[in-house]
């Protein structure tokens, strides 16, 4: 098992990273306060994991809440079924809430486990790499309004989580090459030598090997707790995280919720990015392609949809979380390894980044 | 103006007492930071006090969200209203949002402003003298759920409160003594001085007398903002400011809420608190009756509702926040002057005190 800390003063928590950790109570039971427990899962991770955990748990009051599947359920009405069955089963301040799932379920649970009562404990289990990577450090929770993605939310921290790498052997492969979006992303923000570690190692990480695994779990999680501890609320570089979700939400929100994944978005935003920083002059073609190429061959979809041009795009991104006073800030690369936040680029080669036939694009670059 | 200080390290803000300090812009322009501007109100409020602080605030882009009226529309269909009026003016991270209104838009502004994009700025202006005395300081916001009053909220502090005391001319006599009963709390828990000049000043409340008036909500936020700086997030001493307050949710709960004003349900349980400490010898006959008159002569309905017994109250007070691992605290009078908070106290006396027969005590008290 390896452990990394989230340095966050009063709030600092242990994430823990390694096989089988479901069935480790020494993994869980120093972060739960009181006597109740309530498991937050969803009806395609209940049937795999929930009495796993609550065999781990045994001694708790253990009230599980299973909700439906899938991004489409990330709202409020999904979130009163968490809040129905926690008052049903009277929990008080001193519960414990657990997320048991992807990053749905985590960003659910959290803003859960922040509102209810004005805020209870919390414990993260995410069982999908994106999860694992990504939307389980740092504190974001929250849930979509229908005119934008995690629009209504909270920064709250959980006291702990627990990464049980074991949990991926049931993810379906387009999920993992989704999570693998986001590993690629810490490479391409922050850390060139990751990105090259990739590179050689992708077909292994394909193939679930589990040493690779557990290495890109922590490097991934290792980069963002970096970057989380240097700037807890989002002020500064945090931002840098958001590498190809700007375009990305665009996609999301365009195509409706869940029809696209969220790293499958995601990748397809990074391709933009690419592009864009391409066009800036930052970045050469080399680099450029380098980082679609990965994207491929990770398996994800890189062409955003055809049906979106500029004006799709820019409808959505002008509610963008980056827009500050009516400036649209981006997260573009100086280098590969070196993400910057800016509001200052020419607005013509932001619009000819969005009217690039990056079909054409991908299909040259394939063909080299 | 008057100007108190709410000391909570870097989320530390200040409050302006006095006349017409909605027509004071140098009350509200150093606290906003962006350009944008959203004043929650309602109904009855926007009519009356809208336009006056729009044009304050000339020259920011203030979006109006104006809700429907009442204790009965504080849930989430209602914050939702809050939501897309953001959304659909296209307010940044960097807005501020300001809340023109008694305690329920405060309460569901300042929820609003914690959860929109994971927390924007915020400013309340109480315009009902029991918002101004008691839900305009401390942080605490949040909406109801069918199951329990504001079992959904957040911990999150304004960047200052307003209180113009002139709005206080235009608050239903009803409204006026439903706000004594919270300035009578503090003098219950903690200001037995207080308490005496309360007995000395309350037909000059009760006829707005403006000094008097200005020196009750100064002396009631002072003593709630002691109490707060103790002890930000309710762990211990501040939950004496919930005196009556457990009685009195069971109240609203299973009158329904709005039916009995939130003032009117705690002074009824106050008389319970008050009640239940001389049964445990803690106050003499003297001190109980003396209470209750106060709170009688404040023009506050002092009998709880003849339809609840023992087994209505205990159902609605066991999901009250204050249960900790199934034990039931409550805020009982060591002496006028002086709260406890203690879940040590046996339960046959809390059941006799349910079973109370209230009218019959105060007309016994009347008569006296």
């Amino acid at each position: 098992m390896r452990t990394l800390h989230v340095d966050l003063g009063e709030r600092s928590y242990p994430i823990f990273i390694g096989a089988d950790l479901l069935g480790r109570r020494d993994c869980f039971s120093p972060y739960i306060a009181g006597r109740q427990v309530a498991i937050v899962t969803n009806q395609t991770v209940a049937p795999l994991y929930l009495q796993r955990l609550c065999d781990t748990l045994a001694g708790y009051g253990v009230t599980p809440i299973i909700l439906p599947d899938g991004e489409a359920f990330k709202n409020w009405e999904t979130l009163q079924l968490i809040f129905d069955g926690l008052l049903a089963a009277r929990h008080d301040r001193r519960t414990t809430v657990i997320a048991l799932g992807g990053g749905v379920i985590g960003d659910m649970a959290g803003f859960a486990a922040a509102c209810y009562q004005r805020g209870v404990d919390f414990i993260q289990v995410p069982t999908t790499l994106l999860s694992q990577v990504d939307s389980s450090v740092g504190g974001k929770t929250g849930i979509n309004h229908p005119l934008g993605k995690n629009m209504i939310g909270a920064f709250y921290q959980p006291k702990a989580v627990v990464i049980d790498t074991t949990t991926l052997a049931t993810l379906p492969a387009r999920e993992l090459s989704a999570g693998l979006a986001e590993v690629i992303k810490y490479g391409l923000i922050c850390d060139e030598p990751f990105l090259c570690w990739l590179e050689q190692h992708i077909e292994a990480l394909r193939a679930l090997d589990a040493e690779a695994i557990s290495e890109a779990v922590e490097r991934s999680c290792a980069a963002k707790a970096r970057v989380v501890n240097a700037d807890e609320r989002e002020t500064g570089v945090r931002a840098t995280l958001n590498l190809g979700h700007t375009f990305g939400h665009a996609i999301e929100t365009e195509m409706g919720y869940g029809v696209w994944l969220h790293g499958e978005a995601v990748a397809a935003g990074t391709l933009m990015a690419l592009e864009m920083s391409h066009r800036l002059g930052w970045i050469d073609e080399r680099a450029r392609n380098r980082g679609i190429r990965l994207l491929q061959r990770a398996g994800l979809p890189v062409v955003p949809p055809q049906e979106m041009g500029p004006e799709e795009f820019l409808r959505h991104m002008a509610v963008d979380k980056k827009v500050l006073d009516g400036q649209l800030r981006l997260v573009l690369l100086r280098q590969l390894g070196e993400a910057v936040v800016t509001a200052d680029y020419p607005r013509d080669i932001l619009e000819a980044t969005l009217r690039t036939d990056y079909a054409a694009l991908v299909r040259q670059i394939g063909s080299e």
